[in-house]
């Protein structure tokens, strides 16, 4: 017994789980035993002990990480991920550090000439982040693929816009984590669209000491001119990607994707949208996390097929030009309207370069500028006043 | 006494003075008589009426205004803005179509090559503007002077927005009424500083049927490089044109933008400022558009002389590169911070185009850029971080 006090002292340092969770992944494991006010599960390398006195979970899992591939050290120590990969936060951070790396590898591949710069930085209200940029490639004018991990004390400007959103959270300032991939791409050939994508985990501690956490995210196109075959092979990744897990979630995204890319002083949305959520807080925790990997994990393949499509396609002065002013229309998005953006920029002590790494590395205005009538610009732009359901 | 009642009849359509301010113009006149509940005034080819029992003052104005110059037909019927030349509201209007000629065609002169295409254009919602665009100019890549005359109802958004201003407004939807000029100009030569200014005046009526007036306005200098004499013959200038007033104006309005055009993100100014101001509602509303005058006309003077001084310096790809990043935060502060920009695009029926001709017809971000120590670029910067006193 005294070996197993051991583990469990050290356990105690990890996050806590609910009862109802630990008994969902009772379910799945391989052995259980109860003993007194302590339940012990064992499945593969990991323990998960349950205190019904308290009602505490606390899980040790020995998973190995296959980390050869990240784009740096991580942001939390590496063996702290391996030794708790069964606490969200943990686990979360692994995940996108892996996408990461298989977006900025295979960039690097689809590109053949540039490499990702990798700029590690740290907080000093704590935590910090990887960004990846990539500018001047054969094929991508720039990329930017960012991972952050923050923690502190969320300000009462960000407390307050929460419980706007309908957060029922006590206290004014607040503990909170926060830990996200994002990335833009910018491709320098007119006929390869643009794309976005965010995967991002909450947690806020309130006045009460009740956690609450939430998932978020998204992935779209923005493209210069409108292929339909892309479109519908764009939307149709996402959507397998989604029904695995609801077939509620691709219609209710891709809505909320068209809604929330929106810029409501042209009536235009910014790309032909793909899928958004947010708030996605739903026991058991770990569905959503399994959703929120699939779409990660969904964005090459929806995207790199088109990339290779149009990479080599010629294209005259025009249609740069007409490029340069829809980047125009993202910098107006991400500027004025993306949560994201504002939110960020509020956060004291934030770091305007990666959240600004959004942003093309050359965009136009011009004034009045319209397209002909029956062009290949003007197709576009309709699509923009009124999105369409592409599969 | 019947073609005096005809005179009073055409007057009672007239806008509303105070009896103070009635007073104070009839001090300046030639004739005045009282009868009864009747006083009238007569200056030059003005003719002013105060009825007592009311408190209210009529004007007709037979000014002959010198159109010949300006670059559209105005909003308001010509024949109104000499008519009613005395009251606020066409006078400001009329004073804006001045400044819009000069401006123009002083900047069609010295560019020699361009002319500025006008679009007067009218709003469903009421009133409406001309908005007068050069591009490609040899020596202003691009140059936007727009002038505006909106009235109807301000959303309660708006109003609730004045009110935390600290207006003391009642009602909810508000007649408005707001006229102005605005001006951004982006010129080709990295050694060109870009300059912007706008002049205002605002009327809203509140549910008690009080008008409350106010003037607002400012002119900014943005330079890519810094000339420090450039930096004093600007803000001379404008401290010349404030001080006629008050001395006190200068001083307050030149700290004023610095707070002003702040990109708190960056810790930066967006230029090395000059001077700004809002809510100018002290009476007489006489002296304050005065004030407001001297400054519009203080533009070109401030102006013209750096043009003429740099617009032929030899420049290479380094300079142009560094104005193009410059740019980049040009819009970072209009489409962020900017009021006017946000105010703009929330009102109902916003034309956007004449909003967004502010920004640069081209403008660029780089990740991380850091100007090498010591070089003309870290001079400037220094100056954005730190702002300084130029007189």
């Amino acid at each position: 017994m005294k070996s197993l006090r051991t583990v469990l002292l050290r356990l105690q340092t990890a996050c806590s789980y609910t009862k109802q969770s630990f008994t969902q992944q009772r379910h799945r494991k391989l052995l259980a035993w109860t003993c007194g006010t302590v339940s012990i599960g064992v499945a593969g390398v990991s323990i998960i002990c349950y205190h019904s006195n308290n009602n505490r979970v606390f899980a040790y899992s020995g998973r190995k990480l296959d980390t050869s591939k990240w784009m740096s050290e991580p942001i939390t120590e590496r063996s702290l991920l391996e030794e708790r990969s069964s606490e969200m936060k943990y686990k979360m951070e692994a995940m996108i550090m892996r996408i990461q790396a298989e977006v900025c590898r295979r960039l690097e591949e689809v590109d053949g000439d540039q490499k990702f710069f990798v700029d590690r930085w740290t907080r000093k209200e704590g935590g910090g982040g990887i960004t990846c940029v990539m500018k001047d490639g054969l094929v991508f004018e720039k990329a930017g693929v960012n991972i952050s991990v923050v923690h502190g004390n969320l300000p009462p400007a960000a407390v307050a816009q929460m419980r706007a959103r309908g957060r029922a959270m006590e206290g004014k300032t607040l503990p909170f984590f926060a830990t996200g991939v994002s990335c833009v791409i910018h491709p320098r050939n007119p006929y390869v669209p643009a794309i976005h994508f965010n995967y991002r985990y909450f947690e806020v501690v309130d006045e009460t000491g009740k956690v609450h956490w939430w998932f978020g995210g998204g992935t779209d196109l923005t493209p210069i001119y409108l292929d339909q075959k892309d479109a519908v092979h764009f939307h149709q990744t996402l959507k397998a990607a989604c029904d695995k897990h609801s077939k509620e979630f691709y219609p209710k995204f891709k809505k909320w994707c068209d809604e929330y890319f929106y810029l409501p002083h042209r009536g235009e949305t910014r790309g032909i949208g793909g899928i958004f959520f947010d708030d996605l807080d739903k026991e058991p925790q770990s569905d959503c996390y399994n959703f929120v990997e699939s779409c990660a994990d969904a964005v090459l393949p929806s995207y790199i097929p088109i990339v290779q499509k149009h990479k080599n396609d010629g294209y005259s002065h025009r249609e740069r030009k007409w490029q340069l002013l829809r980047r125009g229309r993202y910098v107006e998005f991400n500027l004025i309207y993306d949560r994201g953006t504002k939110f960020g920029l509020q956060t004291p002590g934030a770091r305007y370069e990666s959240i600004l790494m959004s942003l093309p590395n050359t965009a136009n205005w011009e004034y009045r500028n319209e397209p002909a009538p029956n062009s290949a610009e003007e197709e576009i732009v309709k699509v923009l006043k009124q999105p369409r359901d592409w599969v």
